[in-house]
C-alpha cells in the first residue's frame, strides 16, 4: 500500500496493456492490487480505436512496436500518464519529444535480445553462403531423387577459414552489443580481422579497438568508412539503428564494392538496405548471397517482392528475437519498467531523453 | 622420366578418373606425361559399364562415393592396379579387404572437410531450434503480409545461454575432429558443458577429457552412455561413422530420452538415425526440432518422405562439405593421393588397413 501512496494517490492506477504478455508475465502486474489493469483481450495487434477509447486517465501503458505512441495518444491519455513501456528494443513508434514535454518516462527492452539476435545473425551468414534456400526448396519439392551428386554441386563460399583463405574478415555496419556478440561467435570459425563503421558523430577510439582485438584474439579491429567496409569484408552484418541517418546506407554503390564471394546479413531494420539494389546485386552476382530478417515495408512483403523472388536471398519474417527465453525476458522487462516508474523503483531500461 | 621409371616401367600408366575434377585440379594429372588419363566425359555420375570397360590394365583409379570398388572391379582391372583414390571422407564403397589382398593402396580425403561440416552443423542446430522451415516457407508462400506479430509468435528454444538457462550442454554422438571443431564454435554461444559417446571398444580417458575442457574453456567434458547423452544435451550432434555398428543408434528410445526443447543434428550418415522414429518424435513433440544433411536411403528421399513432411525437420541434400574451397581441397587431395602412390611420393591421406 505504501508504494501506491508513493505514486501520490490512494486510488487505483489505470494501466493499459495492448497485448496479453502471457501466463508467466501477467501475474507480475495482476498481483499489484494498486493497479486497474485494462488488457486488449484478443490474440492479435491492438486496434487503434480500442486503445484510444481505453487510454483516457491511464497512468501507464505497455505497448508493442505496432502501437503508435504519438501526440494523438498523449492527448487521449491526458495528464495522468507517467510511463510508456514498450516490449521492443526499438522505440521509433514513440514520440520521445512529446513524452519529454509531458514528463512521461519511456522504457524499452535492450540487452535481453542480444544473444538471440546474434544467434540468428550467424545462422543467416551461414545460410546465405551455402545455398540453403535452393537446396531445401529442392528437397521440399521432391527433387532430391533426381539430383545426382557432383564434385562442385551446390558449392558456396566457406564461412570459416580454410586452406585457400586462411584469414577471414567480419564487417559490421554499426558496432554495438549485438555486433560484438556476433563477432565473438565468429572467432572459432577462424575469423582473424574485423572492420566496422560507426555513427560519424562519435569519436574514433583506436585504443578501444586494440582492446577489442585483444579480447577476442583477433589480428585487427578497425573503424573504417563504408567503401572499405564493403571491400574488406567476407560477411557484412547490418546492425545499426534505423531512421533517416541510416536510410539505404546499403545501396547499389555499397553492394558493388563488396567481394563477389561475400554475403550480406541484415538483422537490424529494413530501411538500412535498398531492397531493389540488393535484388539486383544477387541477380547479377555482385555478391554471393544475403540473409535478411527485416525488409523495408514489412510486413507488406509478398511472394512477388524482389528479395523473396531471389533464390540467393533468405528472408525471415522478423523473428531474430523470437526465442522463448528472450521474449519472456522482453515481456518481463516491459512489465518491470512500468512498475518501476509507477512505484518509484528502478526501471531496468529507461530511454534517456 | 625417372619417376615413371620408379613405377617399374617405361610405358605410360593408365589412370581412370570417374569424374572430371575441374579446371583447377585436372592439370595436376594432365601435366604428368607418364600418365595415360581416361576420364568419364559427362557431367553426371560415371556409368558402371563404362568404368568396367575402361579399367582393365589401369594402374590407378580416382573414384567418387557413388562408384562401387568391389571384387568385380578389381578383377576387371587386373594385377596392374596399385591405387584406389576416392574423393570422399567415407570409404564404405570400397572393398578394403580385397584391396589389401591385392596390395592395392587406398586414399581418401579426411580433414579438409572438417570445417565445412562443422559450419553446417552449427547452421542446422540454429535452424532446427528457430522454426526456420516454417517461417521461410511462410514468406515464400506470400503469407508475411497476413501474419501479425505476436509476443510469442514463432518462438523456439534459444541455442545460446540466456537468463533462463545460464548453462548449455552440447552432446556428440562420436567425438572426432568434426565434433571438436563444432564444439569450438559453440563456446561463444555460452556452452558450458559437453557430453559425448565413443566407440565402446576404445578406452575412456578422463585426463584427455579434462584437457579438452581446459582447451575450450568448458566446465566439463564427459564421456557418457547413450541414455545420459540423450538426457543431458540441449543439442545432439550425430557425428559418428556409418556401418552396422551404428545402425539406428538414434532410435525411439534415444529420442524419448531427449529434452523436449532439444534439437538433433545429423551431418554424418543417414543410417545412424531411424527416420520413422525421428518423424514421430517431431510430430509428437518429444524433441523440438531436427536438422539433417543425410537421410537413410538417400537420394531416394521424395516429398512424401516422413522427414520431408515434418515442418520441424530441416532436410539438406548432403551438402555439408559443399564449399568451393573444401571440394577443391578434396579433389586436390584425391589427385595427390593417386600421384603419391604411383610415383613413390607421400600420400596425403592413406586408409590404414
Amino acid at each position: 500500500m505504501s508504494r501506491a501512496d508513493t505514486a501520490g494517490s490512494g486510488e487505483r492506477m489505470k494501466v493499459v496493456v495492448t497485448r496479453n504478455l502471457g501466463p508467466d508475465v501477467m501475474p507480475l502486474l495482476q498481483e499489484r492490487k494498486e493497479l486497474d489493469l485494462v488488457v486488449w483481450p484478443e490474440d492479435r495487434p491492438c486496434e487503434r480505436e480500442w486503445f484510444l477509447q481505453n487510454v483516457p486517465g491511464a497512468t501507464g501503458v505497455i505497448v508493442m512496436l505496432s502501437d503508435k505512441v504519438n501526440q494523438e495518444l498523449y492527448e487521449a491519455a491526458g495528464p495522468t500518464l507517467k510511463i510508456v513501456s514498450t516490449m521492443s528494443v526499438g522505440y521509433e513508434h514513440i514520440d520521445l519529444q512529446g513524452a519529454a514535454q509531458r514528463n512521461i518516462r519511456v522504457g524499452y527492452t535492450p540487452d535481453v535480445l542480444t544473444d538471440a539476435v546474434a544467434d540468428i545473425s550467424i545462422m543467416l551468414a551461414l545460410m546465405a553462403g551455402r545455398n540453403v534456400r535452393e537446396t531445401t526448396e529442392l528437397v521440399a519439392r521432391g527433387d532430391w531423387p533426381n539430383t545426382a551428386w557432383a564434385p562442385y554441386g551446390f558449392v558456396g563460399p566457406q564461412l570459416s577459414a580454410n586452406w585457400v583463405h586462411p584469414t577471414r574478415t567480419a564487417g559490421f555496419l554499426g558496432f554495438g552489443r549485438i555486433s560484438k556478440a556476433t563477432l565473438a561467435r565468429l572467432v572459432p570459425f577462424g575469423f582473424t580481422d574485423c572492420v566496422y563503421t560507426s555513427n560519424p558523430s562519435s569519436t574514433p577510439n583506436p585504443a578501444a579497438d586494440a582492446e577489442t582485438a585483444r579480447t577476442y584474439g583477433l589480428r585487427s579491429v578497425r573503424r573504417v568508412g563504408l567503401p572499405e567496409l564493403a571491400a574488406q569484408s567476407d560477411v557484412v552484418f547490418v546492425l545499426a539503428p534505423g531512421g533517416a541517418a541510416t536510410h539505404h546506407v546499403v545501396d547499389a554503390a555499397f553492394l558493388r564494392g563488396m567481394k563477389s564471394t561475400a554475403v550480406l546479413v541484415n538483422t537490424a531494420r529494413g530501411t538500412l538496405v535498398d531492397s531493389d539494389a540488393l535484388a539486383t546485386a544477387l541477380r547479377e552476382r555482385w555478391i554471393w548471397g544475403a540473409g535478411v530478417d527485416v525488409v523495408e515495408g514489412e510486413p507488406h512483403v509478398g511472394r512477388e517482392h524482389p528479395l523473396v523472388r531471389e533464390p540467393r536471398c533468405v528472408v525471415l519474417p522478423h523473428i531474430a528475437s523470437a526465442t522463448i527465453e528472450t521474449r519472456l525476458g522482453m515481456a518481463t522487462t516491459a512489465a518491470k519498467n512500468l512498475l518501476g516508474a509507477l512505484f518509484g523503483e528502478a526501471m531496468p531500461a529507461e530511454v534517456q531523453m
